[in-house]
């Protein structure tokens, strides 16, 4: 195993720990909600959002990284409670998730509803609670929640979720794939990368800068998942591939071939990168970025 | 009509303009979720706990209402974002609301869902906004959004929703009854109090007092809704009655008895008095809360 991959999977225990200790413990008359917003969260999931915030801070020069674990498992938790109401039956209707049922499927759809309400309000009653009584400066914390509030909602990940929802099954124009990209995924990249930006005391002209980057790696994600979509076999990807063309979805690949699609993930590559070394150093979120972008499942 | 309800009907009107002012604008290519958001917004509420969180910050002497008016919109997401959940098929499966389609009937399943997400994110959009931008003291606002935050939460209405749901159907002990009333409404009415006292910097112990009078409300009201179910007529209600004893429902009545419900009333509904009038003068707080624990619908 290379030296970055061993590095990644410690990193992700790391995160897993992080978060564990800011979700509910399952106990009470209301233990059902509990197991599943906590079912919900350890689904095996990357923890690319919060892992973005943290090594943005470091990049940033922030050293006291106990002020920016709320926020990350805040992230986490929005990420989480997008999915679980993403695989609802009124919505993709998905029974499994990497290879593992459904919330919904598990506990029923009312607390697949349930757990993903709990699981959003969580991360604001973890964020606001790290306002109140946790280290660092106020205002700069509240500065991050507000980023990430505003990513998560209308204008942001809500907003994409919507417009992708409402457009199922018709033919895309390049304004609103370029919304839906932009949005569903996007915002939340942006909101890791403002937020560990403006903990670690960053001015805002570099933070808009790494609102850039975050951008354009977000685009590439969607737009790589896009190529997979066409070029993996089920067995790397672990879930059945060509859904998209079975789908009559629009892709990036159908909407500007695959040649344009491949050389723009390049090209976003690189400006995020070029951004990211401007601001500092920092060789895991370098290596993290490019394995995002140019992961094959 | 008595001058206070000609007083009522004019403060919800003006408790429905500063909402109003919160909404998201109905433009864009994700102009349908916006819509659907401020339909289940709009649908005629009364506006109970912003109002209260209102008088009860003139009751502690606050006197730059203006700090208020983000918490209170806050407040009224998140309430409307649960009664749109509630709605849901998988939930109650309710086609109507305050003699109206309820949101997943008009924009269907899936943005009932997304509309519910994008209200209850709003409210944090909202208060985050406040406390980065807006006038009053960033500490005491992030107590307020923590205990909103909180109130909300599974410590709160989503754990009091989630346990209701979990026991529909089955006869429910006294404890299990108790914890439903105090989380499921309760809860955001002690938010109400004590946002309201905090912003008004009332001190801890006075907040602390107004909770407990808070949470007699809730309870109070949640029995008298009870009493309502066996004593009014489809009429007056504009709802079927009965339903609570059609759907076999364990209810403060059935628990308890008619008699010990309509003493448990008053007596909550006394204490809670006593505390609002040891903290301070508002003759129309003092109404509102008689007005909402005896109405007759």
């Amino acid at each position: 195993m290379s030296d970055f991959k061993n590095e990644l999977e410690q990193e992700v225990v790391f995160i897993n720990d992080i978060i564990l200790r800011y979700l509910p413990e399952e106990t009470g008359l209301d233990k059902k909600i509990r197991e599943s917003m906590n079912y919900s969260v350890n689904a095996g999931g990357k923890r690319v959002r919060p892992m973005l915030m943290l090594e943005v801070y470091k990049l940033c020069g922030g050293n006291d990284c106990q002020v920016v674990y709320p926020f990350m498992a805040a992230l986490e938790c929005i990420h989480s409670y997008s999915l679980v109401h993403d695989d609802l039956p009124a919505m993709d209707n998905d029974d499994y998730r990497r290879g593992r049922l459904t919330t919904h499927k598990v506990f029923g759809e009312d607390f697949g509803i349930l757990a993903g309400d709990g699981l959003l309000n969580l991360a604001y009653e973890i964020m606001a609670e790290a306002l109140v009584s946790g280290e660092g400066d106020i205002e700069t914390k509240a500065k991050a929640m507000e980023v990430i509030a505003r990513k998560a909602g209308i204008k942001g990940m809500v907003g994409g979720q919507a417009v992708d929802v409402e457009l199922t099954g018709r033919t895309l124009s390049e304004e609103q794939l370029d919304f839906i990209f932009r949005l569903k995924t996007g915002a939340l990249i942006e909101a890791a990368f403002l937020a560990g930006a403006y903990l670690a005391g960053c001015d805002d002209e570099t933070a808009d800068k790494l609102c850039r980057a975050a951008s354009l790696i977000g685009f590439a994600f969607q737009i790589r998942d896009d190529i997979l979509d066409v070029t993996s076999s089920l067995e790397e990807l672990g879930k059945p591939v060509f859904s998209d063309e079975k789908n009559n979805k629009t892709t990036y690949v159908t909407l500007y071939g695959m040649e344009k699609a491949e050389a723009d993930v390049e090209s976003m590559s690189d400006e995020a990168l070029d951004i990211i070394k401007s601001v500092g150093k920092n060789e895991f979120l370098e290596e993290l970025v490019l394995n995002l972008i140019h992961r094959n499942k």
